[in-house]
């Protein structure tokens, strides 16, 4: 019997690296399906929809992926606003679409302006002046700041170039007020991620590249971990932190399910 | 005789406060003009150029003034690369008209990509993504980043929107790298006014409503300082600083050349 009985994966470095395919990362999904095991792809990226990842997964990846296995740091996000925020609350978003829908689809009313009960900041490609002092002035009257996640940087054929958290960063200084986070390592995404699957901590491992957000999400969430070492995170940095990840492997094919 | 020879002056919140008039201001660049004492106006602001200054004083404010009483952190940021950085370095500039004027006036050559010198970063009310990501890249990729200035808000009649500080925290993330600031509270800018007005550290002193930013720049240089509560600083904020002004008066009236 498997040690696991769901699994919550990370997607860029874990599964496959921008474009480039990881054929370990492939084999993995097809031995969980094989073995007739649920996964949950668990992602920082609020800029696509849970359609566009998955058809991603599988037109370019050769793996093939239904909208309702991928959970979006948007999704999460919008699964918080249902959980904690009255129904009718008015919620500015200064995002792109997959954000912008994943809330109007949570049936909050979206606006374009400052007098509203939520902020929700994320990266935003057309990011204008205007919409920066928007989401300020929101926060400033006393506009809940919530941040889909606060990943610095995203990897661009360009380079490592701004992510969310530049833009949050942005906000968090003409406001002075810090967000609540949504993403890996924060919790809520975690949360969202146990109620969407219906399954208890002691059931699940996450399953990432990044200590600092993949680990960091499971050890902060008390939920067992696996760090591969096939994207962000080195051996020199694990040796380094106090709380190591609950297993480590060079590749995922190294992982017994 | 004066106490000083020659005055550094701050504009909003010491002199008017947005579009509105301080009477005293006037009078008390009239008394100095009046007993010919030289004075410079030192601010922050990195978006409009001297010229435009000198009028919106003149005109809006009754305060007949010329270009030449005026340093901005543009001027001071020019000033600095003329200084520190080779002549014919390249310079990619993230903000408004007035510094990529001050820069290209100071013979620099701005341009429109990553692989440059130095980057130079100021409140843009026109920031973009690519913009972003240029300077971003371009720091990456070892140009020196330099801030004009760090102020979190920018006051409007819309409220206080962000500032250049607000821009410079999104590079900071994207890059992990802290800038050189030029203007108030750092050196650069008081080193570039004693320099224009070829005084000596014990003959000025600098005026301002806002200790964070004026009176820091002056107790940080050794210059002394008069803060006037006009603008940002209260008393029960000064009765807590550890380093007091060197004077204080409730307006500029109140103060004896």
């Amino acid at each position: 019997m498997s040690q696991y009985k769901t699994y919550f994966i990370d997607l860029d470095g874990t599964i496959y690296q921008g474009k480039i395919k990881y054929p370990s990362g492939k084999r993995f999904i097809d031995r969980l399906k094989k073995a007739q095991i649920p996964y949950l792809f668990v992602t920082n990226n609020s800029t696509k929809s849970a359609i566009e990842v998955a058809k991603n997964l599988t037109e370019n990846h050769d793996i093939a992926t239904t909208p309702d296995q991928i959970y979006t740091s948007a999704m999460a996000t919008a699964d918080y606003l249902k959980a904690t925020v009255a129904p009718h609350a008015t919620v500015y978003v200064l995002g792109e679409d997959g954000l912008q829908e994943a809330i109007v689809n949570a049936g909050f009313e979206v606006v374009n302006r400052s007098d509203v009960d939520v902020v929700v900041v994320g990266l935003d490609r057309n990011i204008t002046y205007d919409k920066l002092t928007v989401a300020t002035l929101a926060i400033q009257s006393g506009a809940q700041f919530i941040a889909t996640n606060s990943d610095t940087n995203l990897p661009t054929e360009r380079g490592m170039t701004p992510g969310a958290g530049a833009i949050i960063a942005a906000v968090k200084t003409a406001t002075q007020i810090e967000p609540l986070v949504i993403a890996k390592p924060e919790l809520p995404i975690m949360t969202g991620a146990l109620q969407r699957m219906a399954v208890q901590k002691s059931d699940v491992v996450m399953v990432g590249d990044n200590y600092q957000t993949d680990i960091l999400a499971g050890i902060n969430s008390n939920i067992d971990t696996l760090l591969v070492y096939s994207g962000v995170s080195t051996h020199d940095q694990i040796n380094r932190v106090l709380k190591k990840p609950t297993h480590e492997v060079e590749t995922l094919d190294d992982w017994i399910i």
